[in-house]
C-alpha cells in the first residue's frame, strides 16, 4: 500500500503535512491551533474534500475538520490499531425459541466505522450481531443476512420491492417474525411501502434503526435491536411496524404502525412519532412485556397466507407547496411522464392560484393529483374554503389524515398495481393498510 | 337580479330542483334523504361544481353537500335575511391609550361569510372590528385598514414586500405597535419574511390569524385579536411575533418568534409551535400579563430607527426530497433561471445519490443550494456521514436548525438584497433575525 492509499482523500497542503509527520489514516493525532488541542483518530477524506483540512474523529465520536495553516502544530501520538471487534464464538441456538430473520439493508444500526479505511462495514453477519448484542441468543433463534448496505437516502422504490420479496420468502418458509434493519432517514417511507406490499401477514415484520452507531457511547443500536427481535418473536400482532425508543430512557420501545409513522427529529432517539394515530404497542425492554395501544390490529396467525404485492411505480412525485410556487414544476413532472403527484399543500389542503393551471392540465392528461397537508398533524378538509372546493372540482383527491410521505408511497404502490386511472383513484381513498385514521366526531374536530 | 344570479353556481338537476321550490341563496332549506334531515342556509356553489349537489351551511358552521336524487325531499322553510351584522357606533377613542394599527391581509380572522352572496367579506373596517370585538377600544386606540383580502395560500413574496412597506410607514409615523391579520396557512412564512424585512424595530409587529371564522360558535378570532392588540400595545419586546392560542383554553396566548414558528395542525387552535426554540412570550388574556419566555430579545424603544429591507427574489424554490427523487427537478429549476434552492433533505441533511449530479450542476452555475431537514425538529449535521460530507464538499450550505420554510424565505430575502453569490452565501449562515438557535452543547445533542 503506498502512502496515498494510507492517506486516502488527502491532497495538497494537508497531504504534505501528514506525510511530514509520517501519519496514516487510523493513527492517533494531536493538533494544536489557536490555543486549542484536538486529539483524535485521523480519518479519510471524501473525494470532494479540499486540500486544507485534516479530519479527526474525536473521543465523543464526532468528526472535526481542522484547517492547516503555518501556525498549526500537528504530531502523531499513536499508531493506528486494527479494529478491535473480535467476534465471539456463535452461541448455541436454543431449539425451543421462535425463529427470527434479521435482514439488513444498511444504515447506522448495521454500521461500524473501520477507522483505518474509513469504510462503513455492515455488521450484520450472525457473528457480528452476537458480538454486539449477545442477548439476542436468549430471545430467539436468529438468522442474519445482508440484503444491501445502503444509507437510507439511497433506498428507492426498486429497493422496497426487493425488501418485500425477500421478506415474503422468509415468511413463506415459516419464520416467526422478520426484523429489517434500516437507516432511519427514510425508514418511515419503507415502513409504509412494506405495509402496502405485504398484505394479509401471518407474523410481524419489524423495521428497526439506530440514531447512533454501535461504536458510539450513547448508541441506541443494541436496545433497539433487542426490542425489534422481541417484537418479531413474541408480539401478538401481524403488522408492519417500526420499532424505536419511546423516550430518552433505555426502558421502553414503541412499535409504530408502518403507515402512520414519521421521523420528527434529526438526532433524538425517540425521533419516530405516530402521527394522527396512537402507536400500535409498547414493549418494556427489561421484561419483554408488550402492551397493545390500539384495539384494531391484525392478529398473529401462522396459518394465514401472505399476499405479496411488491411492485411500485417510481414516476410519482411529492411536491411541497411554498408561497409563490407556480405551475412550472407541476408541468415539468407531467411532461416528464410522471403518473402521479402528491401535493403537500397548506392547512386544510390548499395551493395558491398560481398552481391551478398546472394542476388542471395534469389531471386532464390523466395524472393523479392528491392533496396532503404540510401541517403534518390533522386532516385535510377541502370543503371549508372556496380554494379547496375549486381544487376538488378540478379533480384533486383529498387524502384525509394521511401523512404526505405515506401518500407518496401509496400512490407509487397503486400505480404499480394498475394502470387504470379510475381504479387507481378508487384505491387511493380506500383504507388498505391503516393509512387513514377514523374521522374524529364533528364536534371534536381539532379540539 | 335574475334567478341564475340568485342561485349562483347551481346548474342542471340541482338548479331545476331549487327553482321548483323557488329557493334563493340565503334561504333556509330542509332536505330529507335516506332518513336524515339536513337544515341550513343555501350557499352558492363554485364555478367548478357539478350539477347534482345542493350545499347547505348547517348550524355548526360546516358546509354539507347533498346529492339530489329522485328520492330526495327538499323544501324551503325560511326566506334569506340580510346579514345581521349592524355595526355599532364607533366607540370613543381614549386619548391616553397606546396607538395600534391593524392591517388586514385577509384570511379567516378577517372574514365573515355573507350567506346571501357567498362572498367572503373582509370585516376589518374599524367599525366592523368593534362590532365583533368591542373590548379592543379598552385596550388601545385602534386604526384599522385593509391591505388585501387574500386567502394566505395566495400571498407571495410580492405581497410580503407590500406588507413590510405598509408596516414601516405606520411605524415611521409613530404608532406603538402593528397587528397584521393574516390567513394561518402561510402566516409562518410571512412572519419569517417580515423578520428579515423589518430590522432594528422600535415597536412590536404582531401577526395574528384564526382557525375558525368569527361567525362560527367556537371561533378563536376575537381572543386571538385581543391577544395580538395587547401584545402590540404593551409587550416589552420589539420583534416580529406571531400571536395564537397556547392551548385549548381561551386563557393563554403564545407569542412566537417570526423565524422559528410553524403551523403544525390543520385545525387545532394551538396549531402554531415554536420549533427548536422557546416561544418569545406568553400573554394571559384575562389580566393582559405578558411573561417573557426567552432572555434574548430586542427591547421596545420608540426612539430606534427602523431599517426597512423589503425586497424578495421569487426565483427561489423549496424542494422536499423523497425516495427515488432524481436530478431532473433540480435541473428544471436551474434551467428556469432560479437563483436558489432550499432542499428539505432527510435526517441530518441528506439527499440520495440520484440527486448529486443535479446539485453539482446547480452550484456550478451559481445557484445557491442550501440544506434543511424534513424531520423539522433538530439540527442538520452534514459531517457525520459520507453522504453529508460529500454534499458539503460539492458546496451545499447546511442551515443548522433553521426551519425549511424560514430558509426559503431567508434565501428569497438575501437574493433580493444582493446578486453576489459569495455575499449571499455568507449572509445565509449569519444569524440575522434569530433564525438560528444556539447550538446545544455537544454532550447534550439530541438527548
Amino acid at each position: 500500500m503506498n502512502i496515498e492509499e494510507e492517506l486516502k482523500g488527502y491532497k495538497g497542503k494537508a497531504l504534505d503535512v501528514l506525510k511530514r509527520i509520517n501519519a496514516k489514516v487510523g493513527d492517533l493525532i494531536r493538533v494544536r491551533k489557536n490555543g486549542i488541542i484536538f486529539e483524535g483518530i485521523l480519518i479519510p477524506r471524501s473525494e470532494y474534500g479540499d486540500d486544507e483540512h485534516v479530519v479527526l474523529k474525536i473521543k465523543s465520536g464526532y468528526n472535526v475538520g481542522i484547517r492547516v495553516t503555518h501556525t498549526t502544530q500537528i504530531e502523531k501520538i499513536g499508531v493506528g490499531a486494527k479494529p478491535a471487534f473480535a467476534p465471539p464464538p456463535l452461541p448455541m441456538q436454543r431449539e425451543g425459541l421462535p425463529k427470527v430473520v434479521i435482514v439488513s439493508t444498511g444504515g447506522t444500526i448495521a454500521s461500524r466505522v473501520d477507522y483505518r479505511t474509513g469504510a462503513v462495514r455492515p455488521a450484520l453477519t450472525a457473528n457480528d450481531l452476537y458480538s454486539v448484542v449477545p442477548e439476542l441468543a436468549e430471545i430467539a433463534q436468529i438468522e442474519a443476512k445482508i440484503l444491501f448496505s445502503l444509507f437510507s437516502e439511497n433506498i428507492t422504490p426498486k429497493h422496497w420491492r426487493r425488501i418485500a420479496e425477500d421478506t415474503a420468502q422468509h415468511i413463506n418458509r415459516g419464520v416467526d417474525g422478520v426484523v429489517i434493519a434500516h437507516g432511519t432517514d427514510t425508514m418511515g417511507y419503507t415502513a409504509a411501502a412494506l405495509s402496502f406490499a405485504l398484505q394479509n401477514l401471518p407474523v410481524p415484520v419489524i423495521l428497526v434503526g439506530a440514531q447512533r452507531s454501535a461504536d458510539r457511547p450513547s448508541s441506541d443500536a443494541a436496545t433497539n435491536l433487542i426490542g425489534a427481535v422481541k417484537a418479531a418473536a413474541y408480539a401478538p400482532f401481524a403488522e408492519v411496524a417500526l420499532s424505536m425508543h419511546a423516550d430518552f430512557s433505555d426502558k421502553t420501545i414503541l412499535l409504530h404502525k408502518g403507515t402512520k409513522v414519521r421521523k420528527c427529529h434529526t438526532s433524538r432517539r425517540d425521533t419516530f412519532r405516530s402521527v394522527n394515530a396512537e402507536a400500535l404497542a409498547k414493549l418494556e425492554l427489561e421484561t419483554g412485556e408488550i402492551t397493545m395501544l390500539t384495539k384494531e390490529f391484525n392478529k398473529r396467525n401462522s396459518g394465514r397466507k401472505l399476499a405479496l404485492k411488491p411492485k411500485f411505480e417510481d414516476r410519482v412525485a411529492l411536491v411541497k407547496f411554498y408561497p409563490g410556487m407556480g405551475s412550472g414544476v407541476i408541468d415539468w413532472y407531467v411532461d416528464s411522464g410522471f403518473r402521479g403527484i402528491v401535493l403537500e399543500g397548506t392547512g386544510l389542503g390548499h395551493v395558491g392560484n398560481l398552481c391551478f393551471d398546472g394542476v388542471k392540465r395534469a389531471i386532464k392528461q390523466g395524472v393523479i393529483v392528491a392533496m396532503t397537508s404540510q401541517c403534518i398533524w390533522g386532516r385535510v378538509n377541502m370543503n371549508v374554503y372556496y380554494q379547496g372546493r375549486d381544487l376538488l372540482a378540478i379533480g384533486v383527491i383529498p387524502l384525509e389524515d394521511m401523512l404526505p410521505e405515506t401518500a407518496l408511497v401509496k400512490l407509487m404502490w397503486i400505480l404499480g398495481q394498475t394502470s387504470d386511472v379510475e381504479e387507481a383513484k378508487a384505491l387511493l381513498t380506500r383504507n388498505i393498510a391503516g393509512e387513514f385514521s377514523p374521522r374524529t366526531l364533528p364536534e371534536k374536530v381539532g379540539e
